[in-house]
């Protein structure tokens, strides 16, 4: 008999993935933690902000697999088993991210937030409208995620580059790479994208000093800050200051160093800021359950796993 | 000596298009109308909403240019002289509406209205998100215009389908046409986008008969209107009763049949209704200028003119 999968998530979803899990398991046992059972049966485990501490005690684990794509919280658990990770990659995660960017790249692009409030005034007022062809797109982390979001944008037809660590190639779009790289991707960018993963390189990447070498957006004064990375990549406190002495004109914020973001967060209520609650990247939880048996099924048949982390990149 | 250039369009925006023929009009003389000068002089008419029978008092026209894609009011002139008729219709253009159709149906799809009413609670709730291949989305009018949008939407995920009146076929895309075709397009359709000409067929199609055979969106309820087409499409009064009786959720409305939309609309402050000042397919006007001036060098050169009106199918 296969061994079983221990279900480990931080989160009101916990008891849904279990049950999704249990319909889609080909049989293998499924556990909800805290209710561990035999822990000497566990092979498979699905962990979202799991307890540090909690893998180290399973000892026939085969695989990790984490249910979102940030593995930030995961690395830096320090009794972490020696076992291959794979974390959710699936091109439909990477589709939903890239939904959410390209809206709100429109959405400043053609002004909405403008035409919203002109429309509680009931004033029909038309603005100079450039062309995307006009305005300069910067994404910053080119993983699975970063590339499809890239390719989108350019389809639309924004003057698209892109940033990341290491050097990487995307056809027919400018590339920028490393701290050498960062100034000039950054002076060429009036609307940046941020889809980095959470390294000790990027931590607070999204601070003061980087949002002043933004190119500023010509109609609306300053840039625009799309973050639906991981939370602490930006620092709010510097965010707000920035909105607030005009050098970026707006942000859109999917996550936050605190989640939820606390009610107290004068982030919420800031005229010039646009809060979702960490859903960039959601995908209906039965395609990703589908895709994790795939891993298992491949685990099972010896083949090369997808999506794999590498412990010393960090992501 | 090359002939006049005559501009006559309705609306604050005239002498800067005056101002810009000046600029790019190649040494023809440029005149403003009321201001025709001599009536015997000039060549080529850009018109934009410019009063009945105004035309035919121009014996040496050779070719009318219509500044905007929609030309219902230029072929309602009942003494509009038998010359070629061009319209706008730039792949610049086609950009432009597709970035509003895009913008808005992502609006919809990830329904950032109620993120937004979240906000202004500092709510932090997820709700569940279909991936965009689960959502039909519908584009009535497949020119130029409907066909770019069309594939754009295909490449972000969308299921979509066409509809137009004649039989056109896109790649990859599932299309529709003819009064027999608009019943299996409308049942299939949960966000519907009205890229139509208006025609004596489409005048008045976007009304409660046509809105009640629409797809029910499962989360929302009702289904979506998106019309950046032309304005007398659309019956008013049957999208504010179908808003209030939930057959649609919601509304995106870039043209009115009285523009600009009168400040007593009810249309201005329902909540589920979306108005913008009949922008969806601005462009910067230099980059029209320069597309009619290439035409006039076609029709110099004797070479085939782009984009030529139909008078018999009324686009």
């Amino acid at each position: 008999m296969s061994g079983a999968i221990l279900v480990a998530v931080d989160g009101p979803q916990a008891a849904q993935w279990a049950e999704l899990f249990r319909s889609h398991g080909e049989g293998r046992p499924v556990r909800l933690w805290p209710e561990i059972g035999d822990a000497s049966d566990v092979e498979i485990a699905c962990v979202w902000r799991a307890p540090h501490g909690l893998l180290a005690t399973l000892p026939k684990l085969r695989l990790i697999v984490n249910l979102a794509a940030g593995v930030d919280h995961l690395l830096a658990d320090p009794n972490l088993p020696d076992v291959p990770i794979v974390r959710a990659a699936h091109a439909d995660l990477s589709m939903r991210v890239t939904e959410y960017v390209v809206l709100h790249t429109l959405r400043y692009h053609r002004r909405q937030p403008l035409y919203e409030a002109q429309q509680r005034q009931r004033l029909w007022k038309e603005h100079p409208q450039p062309a995307a062809s006009e305005v300069a797109v910067g994404v910053m982390g080119l993983g699975v995620i970063g590339t499809e979001a890239v390719r989108v944008l350019a389809r639309i037809g924004f003057r698209v580059a892109g940033w990341s660590t290491s050097e990487k190639l995307v056809d027919g779009v400018e590339t920028f790479h490393g701290p050498a790289g960062l100034d000039p991707f950054l002076a060429r960018t009036e609307i940046l994208i941020c889809l980095l993963p959470l390294t000790k390189t990027t931590r607070g990447i999204l601070n003061r000093s980087l949002f002043a070498r933004l190119k500023r957006d010509g109609a609306a004064g300053g840039a625009f800050l799309i973050n639906a990375g991981r939370g602490r990549l930006q620092i709010d406190g510097d965010i707000l200051a920035a909105l607030d002495d005009g050098t970026l004109s707006g942000a859109t914020l999917d996550v936050f160093p605190h989640e939820p973001l606390p009610p107290e967060s004068s982030l919420w209520a800031h005229p010039k800021a646009t809060i979702t609650p960490h859903n960039a990247g959601d995908i209906l939880p039965d395609i990703l359950v589908a895709e994790v048996m795939a891993q298992v099924a491949r685990l099972d048949r010896g083949e090369p796993l997808l999506n794999v982390v590498d412990r010393t990149r960090g992501y």
